[in-house]
């Protein structure tokens, strides 16, 4: 049983689904005070989050993750009870054994090594943790990267402990992010009865060939960074429920996930020229819910692909697909270079979602090498 | 106040909501046995109906009609209770005025006439009253008009008190009806996550060009009395309610009004086409609602349009347009001459549904003219 482990079980062993925070906060706070760390309350609302330091001088390169979990469904489905935190043949199993209590816990034992090999590292190392990744969002990291920001604290760099991997701990990690942005649109026609269509006018027949033209619409080609951008429609409704009534509206709630090589006002612009040209009477509205961000130059990319090929012997991969994490505030609202490498992320979100204990010894020794790149001179 | 004014009233102050009777059915009966005709029960499951025949042989002239009504909606929007049959400044006011209960009163009290002017008419006279005509209509005129049928007894020519008036009464009679064809189409995808939308099939985008088609698909053009078929979606619903979570399936429930151009088997033929040229993974369901049927030839509609004429002065507009009515069950299983002719429909399964006091009176003479023309000899 390594110190990871022992740490991760105590985590998970936490019922922390969002926005509790269990006794997983005080617990890692602590643990880092002991190593030499400043800790303090950050707390919005009802999230509980905390910000800790450590170093006086020099680059800042903040831990970032959060210690809430998604709920876990349906228990019974559950093969070991999602807050034991069992260890069976290699595996640790558990509601946030992959997303992120194993990350946290490789994080914390991380640091104490490497403040016990380095008392007088160089630079800073800072742990930014909350409680809400999971849910709104709204009263976790990007308060926390607000107030910081307010007060003059940078964070330079941010290693955010997301499951980035697919098949082996640290073949890919992440280098930035896709931008998110919601829509909703309403088309408007006019109620009537199926026997009269020439009374009424059907929103739906309004809407398909524009529907058509928008899912076939290739937005760019996405570059060597990203991916190209997708629409793609998560919710439609229309009808009154009656068999013979022509709806007097269509409702369709869509998804964008884009690359740098459009923006979300180019998007918002393209759409409405298709929907006009298409003539239709519709209301849209648009919800930009994080803004891309690469992390292509600069010393954390770098001594990112340096640790995990020192531990695994060969480098990741680079990538930005995928969905959303709070990496986004921190880059957006720092303009701080943000890499995310975690455990592998097959099992997220999911029943019975786990980790190979050995992957968190891993990613722990990782995390190491990340400080040893950045933080001790050669 | 006029003997058709009066039936109507006590007609509208009972409440008979579908499959509800109220007193109507038994208040006509009594009125008709007095008139000489012979009554019997035609009750199937909750619904109640009656058969009234008058005369002994000769051609057979049903008249059609039904005592149920639709709710009332929200009573406090009425500006006069829906049960009180107010007359108020020539209008009679109520649930059922204008569908059908004026029509009703009309049939039984022309009957009455021209049974007391003609006591030894031609031809034979009947009425085929329902309560559930406005519901499902399985147990009202379809079970009872294939009772007659199983016993022998054919109705030649039937005579439906729908409201088929549009301005004046007896400017517009319906002389046939279009084809009604229900079906459901599912399109299946594969659910996933918006973030990763190569791993997902969006059936939203595949069904989109295929509804456009079939917005756009002209079926026929219509003929000399049928307007052109009609495609129209009255539902349509896709999506888990999470706003990043692509769905597994699309759902669309349509409607086809369709004319004697086409055939409800060359319209699901047509559209499975469709959906196989857009290469769906569908699932095509279709209900037949009701066959076209056209009364274009013989006597009924020649003394229908007479007995118009003869009270208003100008011949009726023949037309197909419009809703179902029970119409469609007498002519398809009887193979029955068929004609609604009633009031102004402006009103009907509205608030403040009403006719005009004079209107009743005036078809009360039609009703009573197209017997004079049809069994009395010159
Ligand atoms: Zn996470
Ligand atoms: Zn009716």
């Amino acid at each position: 049983m390594t110190p990871t482990i022992e740490l991760a079980q105590a985590l998970i062993r936490e019922t922390s689904i969002t926005p509790e925070d269990g006794n997983c906060q005080p617990m890692m706070r602590e643990r880092l005070q002991r190593a030499g760390f400043r800790c303090e309350d950050m707390n919005f609302e009802n999230v509980t989050n905390f910000w800790a330091i450590r170093g006086d001088s020099g680059p800042l390169l903040a831990f970032a993750g959060h210690t809430d979990v998604v709920p876990v469904g349906d228990e019974s489905q559950w093969t070991h009870p999602p807050f034991a935190a069992r260890l069976v043949d290699g595996y640790l199993h558990g509601r946030g054994a992959a997303d992120m209590k194993g990350s946290l816990a490789a994080m914390v034992v991380a640091a104490e090594r490497f403040v016990e090999a380095h008392p007088d590292h160089d630079g800073r190392i800072g742990f930014l943790i909350t409680s809400d990744e999971e849910g709104d969002a709204y009263h976790g990291t990007v308060k926390v990267v607000e107030a910081l920001k307010a007060r003059g604290d940078n964070i330079d760099m941010a290693l955010v402990g997301e499951p980035s991997s697919t098949e082996v701990v640290g073949d890919v990690i992440k280098n930035g992010r896709r931008g998110s942005m919601l829509g909703y649109l309403t088309v408007h026609g006019r109620q009537g009865h199926v026997a009269y269509p020439h009374l009424a006018d059907n929103p739906v027949h309004r809407l398909a060939p524009a529907l058509a033209e928008l899912a076939a619409t290739e937005w760019d080609q996405g570059n060597e960074y990203f991916p190209a951008t997708s629409f793609q429609v998560a919710n439609m409704n229309s009808g009154t429920g009656a068999t013979n009534v022509i709806p007097g509206e269509a409702r369709v709630q869509f998804s964008f996930r884009y690359s740098t090589e459009v923006t979300a006002e180019q998007l918002q612009e393209r759409m409405r020229a298709i929907l006009d040209r298409h003539d239709l009477n519709y209301r849209l509205d648009f919800e930009v819910k994080g803004l891309p961000f690469l992390t292509d130059e600069g010393s954390l990319v770098e001594a990112a692909v340096r640790a995990v090929e020192t531990v695994r012997g060969r480098p990741p991969v680079l990538s930005t697909a995928g969905g959303t994490s709070d990496g986004r505030f921190i880059a957006s609202i720092m303009n701080s270079q943000v890499v995310e490498l975690g455990p592998i992320n097959r099992t997220i979100h999911q029943v019975d979602e786990c980790v190979r204990a050995a992957d968190l010894d891993q990613l722990t020794e990782m995390y190491f090498q990340l400080l040893v790149a950045l933080f001790v001179r050669r």
